[in-house]
């Protein structure tokens, strides 16, 4: 079959507050062949997203990604292998373009999925998908009262695994970052896994980070995520070798295989943490993962938003046994949950299961996202290059 | 003062042909404050750049770049490194962000510049400027025969330097970019400089590179460029063992300091080449020089379209003495010509001397820019979020 439509949809919250939560809008992708549709969610800023679809050439290799996708066959799964160079090759100096990509990637694994009848992770080669242990995400609280509050509560919610990030931490004290990671390992108590995320905050300051690394190993946190900017080698890497050992966790910024690969050879990571609505869809997110196993480092899908880029996120893993911690979002905003008729809720042992269905096993709610469209109109020389289109 | 103003202009030759001349279109970036205004080039698709400009905010790392520029302070150097790390903070979740700082980062030192009546060099710490020798850049020919040619033709016309690329280089066999690199060679004589660019075409694959390698060395080739993706440490580094030697030159895809960094660290390089209007500015090429002075790598621009683009090019490695080559656009499109009224053109001993004057030292030529505009429009929930400003 060929590629017959590729529809961009930006979808909103009514209000978007300035806190870190990244489920507050969405960019949905609808890519239409044989009669069948797939979808896929760019984790990205909807407008340059889908301005990078759109936009005139600039030169051979700044071109629009639709240039590389439609009206491409879609068979088989090296399809979409070749559809994902072509992109490559023809706007690599288009910077916005692997956020474009992931989207449509994503959507025609799905796509191919029902055509073929089979759950996408069977398509990337796995015979089995292993059910994981998800961990609820959290931002630390303003005190470590706060802080202990939360944990308490994550800690009885059934949760095996919570994470901390953001909020005050790394911003204060060594003493002050060391009071959080206590109270969070109070409220949680010794049983559980906890991660803590800094979420850049260090950007590439060695000093900041190794001095915290006491606390972190006191509270036997399972790894500590993003201290350093994305692609910061030389600071991961001089951490990695710091004492205590505190495994790290990172990757959720790469927009492309070879920066994954680059994390994994140079940073010293434990864990590699993929966003597939980032990288470039499922399809350099299963490289990763390939790579990951090899090298003996972890892998762990990043999602913060729908249970549509939930499944997404999981295929490259499904069928790896060993790594069996899962992100999963936990207080996701109405609209998230709105992208979805169907959920991957948690089974009774508290694990989530990899759908079974065909493509990503799951029912995009059309009715329910018309209220979220953020109607957008872009025009160059006078000519509508995009409108929002029919949901 | 405070920054009152930053304007976006999109502008485009009328047709834009499907060949790897990136001077077919421009983002010009004119920043206002105290009475003044700076210009900046961002190397990169119009549309998407301007769109990560003015788009509504998705979260507190993903907001448009705009929230961490309007109204900020602008009296001194340290205020542009401010601005910039705003913008990594606030929009870091905004891939694109990147190629929109870089214009607005080159207007505030041309802005600046004016302001305290200094060139843009001599803020960022060099005392001297020193003149460089100019590379000319040239497609292959589609035959040996007209390689050697191309090649004569640019011998003849007085530039020591020549780089060749692109065309059918790297998709042929290893005898075929061989005849290529003869032709160049015997075309140019044996005192000039050669350089060979591969544009990234072999992406990771380091067997197609090596193969080549021995037919570098004959001809003696100054540099081999990008025969990776940008960010393939693991090919290029490969490769930087590979024999016989050849000196690797790459960087121009980077988009942010830590991914030159990354470059100048693991990748094997002995050039390394930045675009001011992609990495996100004057200010983090600033950095890349230092460090790869002391890393003992040589600095080189990547610039291919307009003299304000150059001139911002060369300020960050403008009092390096031993960094003697500079890429300089030979054949750009009128509209890149036309962007300024003044031309930094070669002095008596064919070489580019830095502007002296304040700022980056171009005037840009608003009225010769008028035919280029390309009108745009972008719409949100109805209300106009951008439109072309007047010039």
């Amino acid at each position: 079959m060929k590629i017959e439509s590729v529809d961009f949809f930006y979808l909103s919250m009514p209000e978007v507050l300035d806190i870190g939560d990244g489920s507050q809008d969405a960019v949905l992708v609808r890519v239409r062949a044989g009669g069948l549709e797939g979808w896929g969610e760019c984790e990205a800023a909807p407008l340059p997203t889908i301005a990078a679809y759109v936009c005139p050439m600039s030169h051979s290799a700044c071109k629009p990604v639709k240039h590389s996708v439609e009206g491409m066959d879609l068979n088989e799964p090296a399809d979409i292998h070749k559809i994902g160079r072509h992109v490559h090759a023809n706007s690599f100096d288009l910077l916005q373009a692997d956020h474009t990509l992931s989207g449509i990637d994503i959507a025609l694994w799905d796509l191919l999925g029902k055509k073929l009848e089979e759950p996408v992770y069977r398509l990337l080669g796995y015979k089995k998908a292993y059910s994981k242990i998800p961990y609820a995400s959290q931002l630390f609280g303003d005190t470590p009262e706060e802080t202990y509050e939360k944990a308490k509560q994550s800690g009885g919610s059934g949760y095996r695994a919570v994470k901390f990030g953001w909020g005050p931490i790394g911003r204060g004290s060594v003493a002050e970052d060391a009071a959080h990671f206590h109270a969070a390992r109070e409220g949680l108590g010794t049983d559980a896994y906890l991660m803590i995320d800094i979420g850049t905050v260090w950007g590439e300051d060695v000093a900041s980070a190794t001095g915290r690394l006491a606390a972190l190993k006191a509270v036997n946190a399972y790894w500590l995520e993003e201290p350093f900017a994305n692609m910061a080698l030389s600071a991961y890497s001089q951490l990695a070798d710091g004492k205590p050992r505190v495994p790290l966790a990172a990757g959720e910024g790469c927009n492309s295989y070879v920066q994954a690969a680059a994390m994994l050879d140079y940073a010293g990571l434990k864990f590699i943490q993929i966003d597939t609505g980032r990288i470039g869809g499922i399809t350099p997110a299963k490289r990763v993962a390939d790579d990951a196993v090899r090298k003996g480092i972890s892998y762990v899908n990043h999602t913060f938003t729908s249970h549509l880029a939930l499944s997404a996120s999981l295929q490259p893993y499904a069928g790896i046994e060993k790594d069996v911690i899962c992100e999963y979002p936990v207080e996701p905003k109405q609209l998230a949950l709105d992208i979805t008729t169907n959920k991957m809720t948690l089974n009774s042992e508290g694990r989530v299961e990899v759908p079974e269905a065909p493509g990503l096993g799951m029912s995009v709610n059309r009715e329910s996202l018309r209220k979220y469209i953020v109607d957008t109109e872009i025009k160059v020389k006078g000519a509508l290059i995009y409108q929002t289109p029919a949901l």
